[in-house]
């Protein structure tokens, strides 16, 4: 077991700045490709992890401080953000997701006066009994799963142009 | 077929940026975190980044320019950096491969004065002819690859973290 507040925070709170300076300014072809029907494009999954900010991490931590296990946290719908159609540009959801974990970082600290909270639980409506560990380690590895994704997505359009080199790349069959 | 030189631009010169953001300053916990024997930690893959700027793009683009298909360009051993332990600290890593990189795009743009050249040849010593478009869109796709698997190592540290998300998070499977 790893997980302590001081790392954790330190991935948490570097996600939205990597992915801004990872993504502003990308042509719309990086932006937009994905890989194949029903995958998600760099644009989706930062919508996600915009929805993730405002319905899951914060409010399950809330839950459970308040709940305990008493009552299954809500569903969170991991397909929502696809529903609305997004007119905003990359840039206005790399600055909102970029507010939204400052404030939630803030509120994470407000939440957390003591490491035996890490050991509260609450109950997932799918796995049953969760720590509050596993809910904040499960955010961290949560971030990092979505930035492999979207170099994945990225490096997977140039499938084809690496010519044989596409034997060394093992991200190209993934 | 996707490559285009803007675009493979627009991402060879944010590589270094990212890594910047997402590296700097976090703790040793994740930088010197693996995958197991003989698997690389966050340090090591920004060395390799390094000695590939050194000794792989540029100097194999200039192999192809100045020699052709009539001899194959010297190998790049993969492995060179773990050879000397490094003494520098991340932070002086990163502004190496910073520099490195920007030296290396000017380097890229004042090589290729034409769109006809991404179809000249050169000889891999393992794969026989390979065209300069299929060279530079490996190297686009060799830092997507370096990325994704400096977050899955930081990633696998948290794998008995997370308790039963571990089910929905496949980057801990990789």
């Amino acid at each position: 077991m790893h997980f302590n507040m001081k790392e954790a925070i330190e991935v948490l709170e570097r996600t939205p700045q990597t992915l801004e300076h990872f993504l502003s300014g990308l042509s719309e072809g990086w932006l937009s490709c994905h890989e194949g029907e029903g995958t998600w494009n760099a644009a989706e999954v930062i919508e996600h992890l915009i929805e993730a900010e405002k319905n899951n991490w914060i409010p399950r931590l809330e839950f459970i401080i308040q709940e305990g296990e008493s009552k299954p946290f809500p569903p969170f719908d991991r397909f929502s953000h696809l529903m609305e159609s997004s007119e905003r540009s990359m840039e206005q959801n790399l600055l909102e997701f970029k507010t939204l974990r400052t404030e939630n970082i803030t509120k994470l600290k407000a939440l957390i006066e003591s490491e035996l909270q890490f050991e509260f639980t609450g109950f997932h409506p799918a796995f049953g009994v969760v720590k509050v560990r596993e809910l904040l380690s499960t955010w961290v590895v949560h971030d990092l799963t979505h930035i492999a994704q979207i170099v994945r997505v990225m490096a997977k359009r140039y499938k084809e142009d690496v010519g044989p080199w596409e034997e060394y790349l093992s991200i190209l069959k993934k």
